[in-house]
């Protein structure tokens, strides 16, 4: 039995991971998860998984969850505040935690997590993308390992099982286009948080579906990339498949490429993580090439999808550079979704930000937690009246 | 350094395999090859790899090598004969025996190889068409690697790599369709040879450019496929991909598909199975995929291409009826080059061994050479005028 904790268990990744505990409940309990506000699914959650711990991060939801579950005679340990999330992440019977949480605010936690020697199902991509240097190096440290969870870095890990990172030529990111692929800046102009978030493929949070949609997930996942499996920019490649069929390919040095495919469903790769090594019985819905009509590709379009290449440079000068993308682009994407900028203004700040802000190299925690206030503090003031 | 023979040295798979020699010969070091007929080639190989065996099967050529070899001083050891491919086959500075040889010939040989403890580079797929429950018996008995050479097994092959058996749902095998793919019947009554052997894709051989044509390739890599990774018909499929850019794919029990894509071009295969496990540096055009345009798929079309369900049936059926197909075939194909029965006819005369002799389920050696005898002179005694 493998036991489970998930930070950010209400959202898109976090419920689908409690589907799979529930599916394969044999093999896996749910020991503790985190919520901020959606009050009736931390209530559901523990109801039918009775985990033994929960961590509130909203201060009414917090109470209003501790009301019901005394009144209820509910025998579970509730923990308030953001704090919380670590204390759930380091319990000594926990095996895995799934890092589901959407945003910068899992890197903390996470990184407790490893240093108290848990393996990380990591769904949180703004964890490798501000703190890669840091995380990787406390994972090999304490020999834990980092299974990813989003369908690209998953796709990749499971085409370099049985073969050495030496032998890899290059990585081939696959990335659907989003919703808004092959229109130009101009077309852009008067896009609604309702357009943004309608991903072709994908059913996603709405964070992730604009990230998505202005490529910029793609250049997070770039970064990601590079850290988790130790590779130069140079050597992570993006390539458009609007059928997202194909999750990401492997090129090593003989030319043969390895691809790993499957329907659009994150069940998968949170099945595969949690049971790696091993694979289990499909709980999604099986390819049929008779009827898959044609696979298609595409270079990506920089010039009208800017944010991609911002992140791409973000990430090749390193420091804390990343950071300041991420920050900027968490806190532009919320303001959109408020409706208090518009769409292409995303990507302006973010570009704002990288220029007024200047990089720094020596990464520490403490740096990255600083860098992320004050570009916040920044955007804030000047554009959310 | 890894010592080679190669069975079939001067076909098209066996000078690839002196093309990837030559360019790693700081690892590889031909000892031993076969050849037939092909005098200037046979002598071109003496000359340029310095092997120390050499066996000719063709009783004339055999005598015009040993006398250009005495001439020129040569220091080899020349085989004449059939018998020759296993004394080359078994020789004990030998470590890996590549069959590249066409045709029922390679089974004995490979036989051998294995129970001389030679790991086996496999091109030669009738070996396992007709001796498969053999060939995999001894393979295991003396744990000898049998390294698949065909790009679709290579592909299947990679695909399981870091992965069990017992975790694959089923094989995709891809085939491109060949020539002929979406004609009828009516289309194909009077294909020459000449527009049989023009494959769209693959440069090969004259005999499997034709079973490309009839797809009865495919359905020898169906049963090949069967043997090789132990899996029941069911869990074996096809698909049409004219583009042969995915060389084949497996399906895992979760629904994770791991397929394998590159340019189509043999060095690659036969690379990795000498290399194995490791991978060395590129002899191939990579792929590119901002300028893949599409990748298609389509159902295999077994009313029109009536040789592809012969084969699968045969391999259901199994004992000797692989045999009486495979053996078939050789026959008909070979009149068909000849221009001693028209095309059609080819599977026509196949349908017919498969109803006119019975199948045998306890297979041993010498069954099969004699039933490949029997059906032989059969087709010989009323076809061949």
């Amino acid at each position: 039995m493998k036991y489970i904790t998930i930070l950010g268990a209400t959202g898109s990744v976090g419920t689908q991971t409690l589907e799979v505990i529930k599916k394969e409940s044999e093999k896996f309990k749910l020991i503790a998860f985190s919520a901020n506000k959606n009050y009736q699914r931390i209530i559901n959650t523990i109801k039918e998984f009775k985990p033994k711990y929960v961590a509130v991060v909203d201060k009414f939801t917090y109470e209003k969850v501790r009301e019901y579950c005394e009144m209820q005679n509910i025998d579970i340990n509730i923990f308030e505040g953001i704090e919380g999330l670590t204390t759930i992440s380091i319990l000594p019977e926990v095996d895995i935690v799934v890092t589901s949480i959407v945003g910068m605010v899992g890197l903390v936690p996470t990184l407790n997590a490893i240093k108290a020697g848990k393996d990380i199902a990591l769904a949180n991509k703004e964890t490798l993308v501000t703190g890669g240097e840091i995380v990787m190096k406390e994972a090999q440290k304490h020999k834990v390992n980092i299974l990813p969870v989003d369908s690209e870095h998953s796709a990749i890990f499971q085409c370099l099982q049985g073969n050495s990172i030496e032998s890899v030529n290059k990585i081939i990111l696959t990335a659907s286009g989003g919703p808004f692929r092959g229109k130009t800046k101009k077309d852009l102009i008067n896009i609604t948080p309702e357009q943004a978030i309608k991903h072709p493929n994908w059913n996603m949070g709405k964070k992730i579906s604009i990230d998505s949609s202005t490529l910029l997930n793609k250049g997070l996942e770039v970064i990601e990339a590079h850290w988790l499996f130790g590779l130069d920019y140079k050597d992570i490649e993006v390539v458009i498949h609007p059928e997202s069929v194909i999750h990401s390919m492997v090129e090593y040095k003989d030319g043969s490429i390895i691809a790993q495919l499957s329907s659009a469903d994150m069940i998968l790769p949170i099945q595969y993580a949690l049971n790696y090594p091993k694979r289990e019985k499909s709980l999604i819905n099986k390819l049929d090439f008779y009827k898959i009509n044609k696979l298609t590709f595409e270079k990506p379009d920089m010039i009208n999808f800017r944010g991609f290449k911002l992140s791409y440079d973000a990430g090749i000068e390193g420091g804390i550079m990343p950071t300041i993308l991420n920050a900027a682009n968490e806190e532009a994407v919320e303001l959109f979704l408020q409706k208090k900028i518009k769409y292409l203004k995303i990507i302006d700040i973010i570009e704002e930000c990288m220029n007024k802000f200047e990089n720094e190299n020596n990464i520490e925690l403490e740096l990255i937690l600083n860098t992320e206030k004050i570009v916040r503090k920044f955007i804030q003031d000047k554009y959310n009246f």
